[in-house]
């Protein structure tokens, strides 16, 4: 059973095929928030903790921790900003972390403050990248995010990104780091780029996990990159990833229609025990949301009672 | 390549797995619906025709029409009223029909009357029920669908289901019925009653599909019975569904969160050619619906030039 085990000091939380599926928050990232990445250059981490806060009081299992404001000699200034986010980030909040960076230095800087056992993001199939993370993790005895590219970049061709994952488990295996500490990203592309993009992922997922028995995870939103109504996209590629075996996903907590369909999926993957997170969250949703037509009959009977196979008891009068 | 071919008398619609999802609209059937029954019976038809432009209008693949008003004498009653609503539905609709009822006669009945190449509702593993159906579907030449219950039931094991399907197929074959003619309903279990169900289902659509090559379907909404919000486990299920390679289910397309998570579905599974109907469908979708987090990029590069790996950009930095 391949069971990933990251921890906050106070909180453990197993990432595996039987377990309920790892929302990793992506909020805490200045990439491409502009505002954000002012703000924390300039030492002003409020947006930081207000994304900290509303990420976990919406459901993230854990939160992504990214200090990336600048091209411009991250080497330097990376490091000292990844561990002061770390350090406002654990001090806010009990979930595990993940520490994003793609600055060593950063990376390590952030295993040396970060409580339990946190997630590292990322290594790639890169012999640099590979030469310079692998030895930490085996140092720090952390898990890490294995991105399925190399120096040849992104295959389109989803043989080779497994190829690369395989290499780099094989090469972690080396340093006597275990394939559960190995969660794999297979790449998402966009479906409005590439129409095979989603079952590449789907069959993936599904080979990672039965043939190298991996963790896997993914930066979700990327599947609708250019589309209208991305939410949509991204809440039925959730369910479909969970279906294909998939046990995490880099998202937006925030999304109620993409949090929904996490809570749904669970639910139907088994592994929302007696359903009981679904209907703490949904007892008291809308009305008319309890039966499934308007017509139906009234949900009374109850969950223990339900009826087997509602549609085959007339076909046999 | 399995392709079940069901027709109006101007409109022919293929199921596959290749296909777009099959909606196979669920509204025309009085079975739990007493005003609807007593509308029938005394010859007012303003429901059933309603429920068939909305129907249409929501999406919907084609229509199930169900007769089934009492179970008094249906042998009797259900003939005519069969023969009656197919002909106002056909009358009014392009898409192809279901011919759903329990009562042998009312199938033949209906058979006779409806245009182009209907779906016959439904045929199960009961030995009564093979040799009354299975020489209409031959003679007709239509297909038809098979649940996966017998003399003994519901099987709560999925293999014994899976047997019953086996069975049916190999009957179907004896009176010269194709595989590709049969599509099989694995039965569903309401999740709230028994936790491995969604499971159960995902493994059998997949074995259905890989080891006796027949298209699939299933009365969607039985897997919410009994728990709050059936919606939204109704629509974490469709993508669940067609994830394992189910090819059509029955349900209320009246239900927008349902059809969009079947639009999405659709697309993701690389069956929306060029994103061509979510574009088309969902172009205008509320503000803000373009972008993946409030401070994302906007999505103004479009489709055609989507950024690959986004994330990985800048893990290689």
């Amino acid at each position: 059973m391949t069971r990933t085990i990251i921890a906050s000091a106070t909180k453990e939380i197993a990432m595996g095929f039987d377990e309920k599926f790892c929302v990793i928050g992506e909020r805490i990232n200045p990439t491409g928030r502009k505002k954000l990445a002012a703000e924390m250059q300039a030492g002003n981490f409020d947006t930081v903790k207000a994304d900290a806060l509303a990420q976990v009081a919406a459901g993230a299992t854990m939160l992504d921790v990214n200090a990336g404001v600048t091209a411009v000699n991250p080497n330097e200034t990376e490091p000292p900003l990844m561990v002061q986010t770390l350090e406002i980030v654990q001090e806010l909040v009990d979930v595990p972390l993940s520490i994003d960076s793609s600055v060593t230095a950063a990376i390590e800087a952030g295993l040396k403050v970060a409580k339990g056992r946190p997630l590292v993001n990322s290594v790639t199939g890169e012999e640099e990248k590979l030469e310079a993370i692998l030895p930490l993790i085996k140092k720090y005895n952390v898990p890490v995010v294995a991105i399925s590219n190399d120096e040849t970049g992104i295959s389109e061709d989803p043989d080779v990104r497994f190829a690369v994952a395989k290499k780099i488990v094989e090469r972690a295996a080396d340093f006597g780091i275990p394939a559960h500490d190995i969660v794999v990203d297979p790449l998402v592309m966009p479906i409005g780029a590439m129409g095979t993009a989603g079952k590449q992922v789907f069959a993936l997922v599904r080979r990672l996990r039965e043939e190298l028995g991996v963790n896997t995870t993914c930066g979700l939103s990327n599947i609708s990159f250019g589309l209208p109504h991305r939410h949509g996209i991204n809440a039925a590629f959730i369910p479909m990833c969970i279906a294909s075996g998939m046990t995490s996903a880099i998202m937006n907590p925030c999304r109620p229609q993409e949090m929904e369909m996490v809570h749904a999926a669970n639910v139907l993957a088994g592994n929302d025990q007696d359903c009981t997170e679904w209907i703490m969250n949904y007892k008291d949703h809308a009305a008319n949301a309890a039966s499934g037509t308007p017509n139906a009959a009234p949900a009374a009977a109850g969950r223990a009672g339900g009826r087997r196979g509602g549609r085959a008891a007339r076909i046999g009068g």
